[in-house]
Parts: structure tokens; C-alpha cells; sequence
């Protein structure tokens, strides 16, 4: 199956050609076109997505129509809406396509047995989280205490692929800026 | 040893009384007074702590002495600087306390042996990070697009007692939002 994922998952742990295998058998694959919805709000969520190739945005529509971005996802990120997703509750997200994108998904059943099954998982999947909790921490700690141009540099330095692949009213919303003010400080740069 | 740890761990895995046993011969306790601090900026961070009793906040202060609230934790609530914890970096937050308090830690070396030899610990640690992701995440979707009025009705509808047992000031601090809005939300209440 998907040679990315073994890479990814080796990062953390090492894996057999048959503990691969396994693991593999338990996720499938799906294509999406650029615009296409992977996850549509006020559904549930039975996946979460592995990130072969592609990018998408996980965004949060307001009663005003105002789209916020909760998190991006490109090559060798994992996406879903994680609260519809452990909860068991519906979708308050869009989770769509912003590139043609191809994906591996693994369903909740799947994901606990295999977690059950295999302790390597089990652990690939907490320190997969502890990354991510770091990284939220981080973007909390920045919405509060950072100017927008200096919330701009940050994400100009840490993902500088994504300023290349991302519309700047894209990036605003994910910033918590306006369009104008993003384009102020994009033509400083 | 700590039965609040017990309880809080048996949320999600079960235990008998010797894994128990086992699993806390790895934790050591440590108990502050009120103002005293848990970790200091520019340290290495050895532990994550549970919190037993009492109230804590993370902090972290910029170039001209603004404070912003990072997290708080309270009773059943985990607590560090996750950042330096995981990453082995220096902290860049300051915890201490806001109430006298009573902690259990585990140092990095014992988390992974721990995780290590026990299955079902390192699924406690998985699935609790998973729920601490999504709360992050609702928290960032609320820095992005609520309004100070909502997001202090949000936190007093989520945690009442955490309204109750922190200043206003401290509080502001965590909203992102200046102490003098806070004192015109409260007074609404």
C-alpha cells in the first residue's frame, strides 16, 4: 500500500514488511478534486485522514457567513473533525480541498482495534498527539499574545511551502486577520 | 497512594489494585503554596503533573511584561510545560500557583517506561491527549471567531468553578482580552 504512510509511521515506530501489512489493511484510499468536500458540517465522522497528497483546510462558517480556518493539511498530516470524530457528535466543520488530493482513511472501529492489536500504534498514535497538542498550544499562545504581522513571519518561517500554496483570504481567515491587512504585510516581505 | 489518580485513570482503562500499585510507584509528589512556582521560563522540564487539589496556571509573559494564560488546571487535570516536557527544549512559561496545592508527577524517563511496559497506560495517555487536542482546538476556533462577550460566556457555561476560584485579572489574561472588557462582561452576569 502507501509507501508514504510506512515512512510516516517509521518516524515513530519500527515496522516489520508484515506489521505494515496489517496496519495497512485496515485504512483505504480516497481522491478528491480540487474543491471537493471530504467532510461536510453537521455530519458525522466515522475517519480520520492521512494526508498522501494534496492539501486541504478544516474551516468554521459563522451565522454571518465569516469562514475561520481551524487547521490546514498537506503531505504526511492527519485531518479530520477530531471533536465530531472522539465524540461521537456531528461536524461543525467543512473540510474540503484546496488541491486535487489523495488520501488514506481510517475508520474509529479500525483505528481502536488496530491500537488494541498492536501497542506500536498504540504509541505512534500518543506521540502523534502529543506533537499535535504541542502545536496547538503554540498557535494559542500566538492568537494571544502576537501582532498579526509578527502571527504572518511566524507562519512564513515555519511552513513556508504552504504561503506558496494557500490564497492570501485563505491564509487571513486561518491567521484571524483581514484580507487587507495580510495583503499589507505579504508586499512588505 | 493518590486515590484521585486512581479514580482518574480508571475513567478510561481498568485497573487492578497491583497495576495500580505499579503504576503509581512511578509517580512522586510534590505540594506548593499559593504563588509559589511549578516550573520557571528558561528551564528544562523533567515531569508532567496531575493535579491532586488546588489551582495552577501557565503563563507566559512578553518583551514588555504582558501576561497570557497558556492553560489553567485544577483538581484531575494534567499540567506542564508540554512544549519543554516533549521537546526537550527550555520552558518558555512560567506555572505557578493560584491556590495552595497538591501534586503527583512522573518524570519523562518513567512516562515512556511506563507507556513501555504497560498497554493500557500508554492508551490512557493516548486517548487523554486525543480529548485534550479537541479541547484545543475548540479553543482556537474561539480565539478566531467569538466575540470577548461570547468567549466569557463559553468559559463561565464550561467551567463555572474556574469563574469563581480566579481573579479578573488572571482571567482576562486567558480570554485575550483586557481586564477593564472582562469587568463589563462580569458585571452583566
Amino acid at each position: 500500500m502507501s509507501f508514504e504512510l510506512k515512512t510516516h509511521l517509521e518516524e515513530i515506530i519500527s515496522l516489520t514488511d508484515q506489521e505494515f501489512e496489517h496496519i495497512a489493511a485496515h485504512f483505504k484510499s480516497k481522491n478528491l478534486k480540487k474543491h471537493q468536500y471530504l467532510i461536510q458540517e453537521d455530519e458525522f465522522v466515522h475517519n480520520i485522514y492521512f494526508v498522501v497528497k494534496g492539501l486541504l483546510k478544516a474551516a468554521f462558517t459563522d451565522a454571518n457567513g465569516k469562514e475561520y480556518i481551524i487547521q490546514f493539511a498537506m503531505e504526511n498530516w492527519w485531518l479530520s473533525d477530531f471533536r465530531a470524530f472522539y465524540g461521537n457528535v456531528k461536524s461543525i466543520t467543512n473540510i474540503s480541498c484546496l488541491e486535487n488530493s489523495e488520501l488514506l482513511y481510517i475508520s474509529k472501529e479500525n483505528l481502536d482495534k488496530l491500537c488494541q492489536e498492536s501497542h506500536k500504534m498504540e504509541h505512534f498514535f500518543r506521540v502523534k498527539g502529543n506533537f499535535g497538542y504541542v502545536a496547538l498550544q503554540q498557535r494559542i499562545l500566538s492568537l494571544l499574545s502576537t501582532s498579526p504581522k509578527e502571527r504572518f513571519e511566524q507562519l512564513a518561517l515555519q511552513y513556508p511551502q504552504l504561503m506558496q500554496r494557500v490564497s492570501k483570504t485563505i491564509l487571513a481567515a486561518y491567521l484571524g486577520i483581514s484580507r487587507e491587512t495580510l495583503s499589507r504585510l505579504a508586499a512588505k516581505v
